[in-house]
């Protein structure tokens, strides 16, 4: 017997038909005899449709209200999966995010959790009652409602497990697991039994998008399991049939690479002919960090008359022309010209076991070469090499990568 | 400088452009001073969508969680309208029933006000900002959000009127105001300045269906005026151009007759042969009462032989099958026979004057008369006199009756 909490996500709580399935799963975790809270997000569909109301009264909105009203779409699921549970014989009640109560910051829009109240959650579920708490919302401490930004509810799913002290939480999504790559470009991509809390930090920000990023930081932080699985399937997180995120400890067969993750939503710009002097980074970068644009890959030539340099750099493809304007007003960088391009895309191995095997680098930039394709930037950390490529190139450079790791589906023995 | 309370409904909030024309009514009530609490239903639709939900999981559903997603539809309205309030200029925030609080009884899906909190509102008011409450919802002593049943935001509004000593309650809606009879039956029905509050229940529980009951009751307990008023004309609140419900001493030029209503919700069951003894009449309303079936007209016949009598009661036309089986279970009322039927209607003429005033009665039997419509029930009370008729006969009767009592537009002077 064991406390879970189980995360159905959009697609997962679709319709009531969804919702009923969902229930029935749950109600399969009861009778195993398991103390289950469950986080719901918003029927697929109606966070958006909230989101363009707000934007279509004002661009500028008060992002305080813009909480009221986007946190109602899993306000509304929570009451229909706690009807749906009741339906299926299993006692639950809705807790709102001002019921539990789940504590968050004042920063409206994108609140970070900053405590859960589990006394009155924990009674109810000794009690064998489901706790059903819609995700991506809280309270602040002037008793309004927050939200964690888009994604939040694995977030909310991982913090309530951790504050539960849950054995596992369950992330029923619309994929059956974490995959090697993204199977649409490589049909042999094999889902993974398991994964370490740091490489799939790296691959959801590196654009896999099977879990919010913050949500398994906070699951590395506080030690959550997450088993990510289908809700489309006809099993339960107890039979363990996803993927399970974990300590890399608790990872016998280590790979060396564990996935081929890529992202499209990349633009590259490049100042070029900047003093090679002391400072020039931090005119380039701090006001783009003050306009809140994520600067990714950073790449500085060496200087080769030791006057000046080219800087190039990464942001989001959807921050670049704001990102443009902010240097163009930078008078005192003194780049002799600008360069930006958007059709470029990052591809990056990822694998924990990369920290005591050398040769992966010189594997991936071999590989890349045999197929023709150039590098731009390169970046590197502990678990993870990326490159920047030209963007027409990322399906081959997938392919090869992931054939040249050996990480495709083993073929079953006749 | 005065407090008011506006009521939008749900047509009046139907979509991104009605919310904005309501916020700018608001906001030129705001800028000629006056200090303004807003309450808003859900846009026109959203409401029977999530009542659907819950019926689609169960039609026994457990009306606590009912609530908690029937609710969201205000909520969404709320925050939107806080929005285009602070859009046009003006500082503007939300209050949910949990945040006010609106306290309520347990009796989830109807629950009654037990009173609301106003220091903190009237601060703000007082400081400029409008509040902006959504209808319908309120705040149990278990901390769980609750409903007033359909309709319940003119509760809402009265009752904060109320709370917060408004001078006025507008009611914004889709007609413009109180007529002296349905439009749709009656051409030159003509629209009242003003209606006392005894007079407007008694339209309202008749079918007029402007106002909530419940709201009226409020009103007429705790002295607030309404005015109704359309939200798709040109004119605020302020300038009085809709119907003012208030006290009858504030009606200076009291009609005899206000006006005509009619309901067709009605069935008609006659129990024949009853025993003419004492405690007859209880064994048949007791049972009925106890399965919440409301009777409403009731006649006794006087008893031909002093053995036997018939008795005749209608009850709304949905719950006649209910309460045929109601009273098919008292084997001891000892009926000859039961005779239902539901092709019946209920005409009323209205109006406080008639308490003053002999020859009201007279004048409505002889206009039935006139046109050959056969009474089938009479019932009366202080301030209407109600017939039953068949269904067939109801325009023509409400159209002979209108003209009777002279109620017609008055022709302007050429």
């Amino acid at each position: 017997m064991a406390l879970i909490v189980a995360k159905f996500g959009g697609t997962s709580v679709a319709d009531i038909e969804r919702i009923e399935i969902a229930a029935k799963k749950i109600a399969r975790e009861v009778a195993a005899g398991h103390k289950v809270a469950v986080v719901v997000s918003a029927m697929s569909g109606v966070t958006n449709q909230l989101v363009e109301y707000c934007g279509k009264i004002s661009p500028l909105y008060d992002v305080r209200e813009y909480d009221v009203v986007v946190s109602s779409g899993e306000q509304v699921t929570a009451g229909l999966m706690a009807l749906a549970l009741q339906k299926h014989g299993v006692p639950a009640r809705s807790w709102l995010g001002w019921q539990v109560p789940i504590h968050t910051s004042e920063m409206h829009g994108k609140a970070r959790i900053e405590g859960i109240e589990t006394e009155e959650l924990h009674k109810r579920l000794d009690a064998g009652e489901v706790a059903v708490v819609p995700g991506f919302q809280g309270v602040t401490g002037r008793n309004r409602i927050s939200t964690l930004g888009r994604g939040g509810s694995d977030t909310s799913a991982v913090a309530l497990a951790a504050a539960l002290g849950a054995e596992r939480c369950d992330i029923y999504t619309d994929v059956d697991g974490v995959y090697t790559t993204d199977p649409r470009i490589v049909p042999q991509a094999r889902k993974l039994k398991k994964i370490s809390y740091e490489e799939m930090m790296e691959l959801a920000s590196l654009g896999a998008k099977v879990l919010q990023t913050r949500s398994v930081e906070i699951a590395a932080k506080m030690d959550v399991p997450i088993q990510v699985l289908s809700s489309f399937e006809d099993h339960i997180g107890s039979d363990l049939p996803g993927t399970l995120v974990t300590r890399e400890e608790d990872i016998v067969e280590q790979e060396v690479v564990s996935g081929i993750a890529y992202s499209r939503d990349e633009a590259k710009v490049t100042a070029l002919g900047v003093p090679d002097v002391p400072g020039v980074a931090a005119k380039l970068f701090t006001p783009l960090a003050k306009a809140g644009i994520n600067v990714d890959m950073i790449v500085q030539n060496v200087s080769a008359d030791g006057k000046s340099t080219d800087m190039t750099f990464t942001v989001p493809r959807v921050e670049l022309a704001r990102a443009q304007e902010v240097i163009g007003k930078q008078a005192d960088l003194k780049a002799t010209k600008i360069v930006t391009a958007d059709n470029v895309a990052k591809v990056s191995v990822v694998g924990i076991g990369m920290t005591s095997h050398s040769g992966v680098a010189s594997k991936m930039f071999e590989t890349l070469a045999e197929k023709g394709i150039n590098i731009q930037v390169i970046a590197t950390s502990e678990i993870k090499i990326s490159v920047l490529i030209e963007e027409d190139y990322v399906e081959l450079a997938v392919r090869a990568l992931h054939a040249a790791y050996g990480l495709e589906e083993k073929k079953k023995a006749v």
